[in-house]
């Protein structure tokens, strides 16, 4: 259980002015992660008032993440109820591929117990595979998430850890050849919009992991849940995982 | 001419970090707006060299904004040959109405010289048709943007302002009463992914903005720069503006 005081002192500390003021919001020697809660809600209040619940989402962010990777999954889960979605990363601000920049609520220095892990991808995966202390991190946060949802090239750094190993999975159709190539006991699916097997969701590239969201929300609260959502976005939903156009024959 | 200096000025001004620690970033008393750049390549460098000319986007973002309105055209629109893409606010960090926040890159205390111009919607323009010192912003920044692009209830902000009167425009068919309400000289289309009329794109709710973001890349660039962007991000794009599901009939 989260003691409160710990949960009130986290989120004073994790504002984004602390966060920016602070030269690095990561620890180089940290080997082990504490437990920290982000959420509005900690474990005791849920358990005393069902209704409280919220339905925590913790989403790695790192510089040059592709925007829609990130984004279009938070769009959709973001309209689930009771959703609450918090960003983490090595530093307080990190910049997207395509520019704008998104700020942090939490730090690599911790864990977050959740309901669902979100790992976007892009161009800035290439680096983050080779870096330890990332992967060290991404292999304890696994260990808190109910649900682990990666997206795109996301693929790669749960590859580069073990958590994957003997699980179906894919990813981004046009790095297919890399992000294989990184753990061969990942049972790859070359075609597929996504994939769903046991805790891991791992979509294929960029925009297929809006339609991946939305398939999590009808498995979380059915599919009117899901049209609904859909129609509030005005979204045209790929609702067939085998629907895999761009899928690569290799 | 922007002259280098103030650009350099004004570049060192708007990091953010300088941005966090002010209490606001926004004039109470400004009527008018100096003219600033955000861009890494001013206009002299750009006529000398026109290879190193950026397309410079500007996107206004405001709290409670919807977070795909945003990061959709973000994402098609970063892949554009020199797309270079600022975020513009009254405070140094936004939340979406989805949690995440993102940064600032200037404020609206200059507009800002740039080819496209982003605005998003969502339940955050509620409050700012309201807003007297964003809409009287908003009417200058237009004047400096070679194209204005809305998505969603971002319409309802341009008919506050007079500059839509006149043009044909859509919007969300969920909040379409609301926001033709706003303005009746506004040619108001019930039926339409988007609308391109003149100086103005505006889209219908949330994700066909990412859908009217591919076809302004296919307006710039042509189809083929369109398609290697599809492809990209292995999206579904309707391309058609007249392919609307979620027409309003009024």
């Amino acid at each position: 259980m989260i003691d409160r005081r710990q949960f009130l002192k986290t989120a004073s500390v994790l504002t984004a002015s602390a966060m920016v003021t602070s030269t690095s919001a990561n620890s180089t020697t940290a080997t082990t992660h504490s437990t920290s809660n982000l959420f509005s809600t900690d474990v005791a209040e849920t358990a005393r008032d069902n209704t409280r619940a919220s339905y925590r989402i913790i989403a790695l962010v790192f510089d040059d993440y592709e925007t829609l990777d990130l984004h279009g999954p938070i769009e959709m889960l973001g309209h689930m109820p009771h959703a609450e979605i918090k960003l983490v990363a090595a530093s307080a601000i990190v910049k997207s591929y395509q520019g704008p920049r998104v700020v942090a609520d939490g730090s690599l220095d911790n864990t977050y117990p959740c309901e669902l892990l979100l790992i976007p991808g892009g161009i800035g995966t290439r680096k983050l595979v080779n870096d330890a202390q990332l992967l060290r991190w991404l292999s304890q946060q696994v260990t808190v998430s109910q649900k682990v949802f990666s997206i795109c090239t996301g693929a790669a750094l749960l590859a580069k850890t073990s958590v994957l190993n003997g699980y179906k999975a894919t990813t981004n159709k046009m790095a297919y050849q890399w992000v294989t190539s990184l753990n061969a006991q990942v049972l790859w699916q070359p075609k597929a919009r996504w994939v769903d097997d046991g805790p891991f969701l791992t979509s294929s590239g960029v925009s297929a992991g809006t339609d991946a969201a939305l398939y999590w929300v009808k498995q979380c609260h059915g599919i009117d849940e899901a049209k609904r959502i859909q129609t509030l976005t005005e979204y045209h939903w790929i609702e067939d995982a085998d629907n895999d156009i761009y899928a690569t024959l290799t």
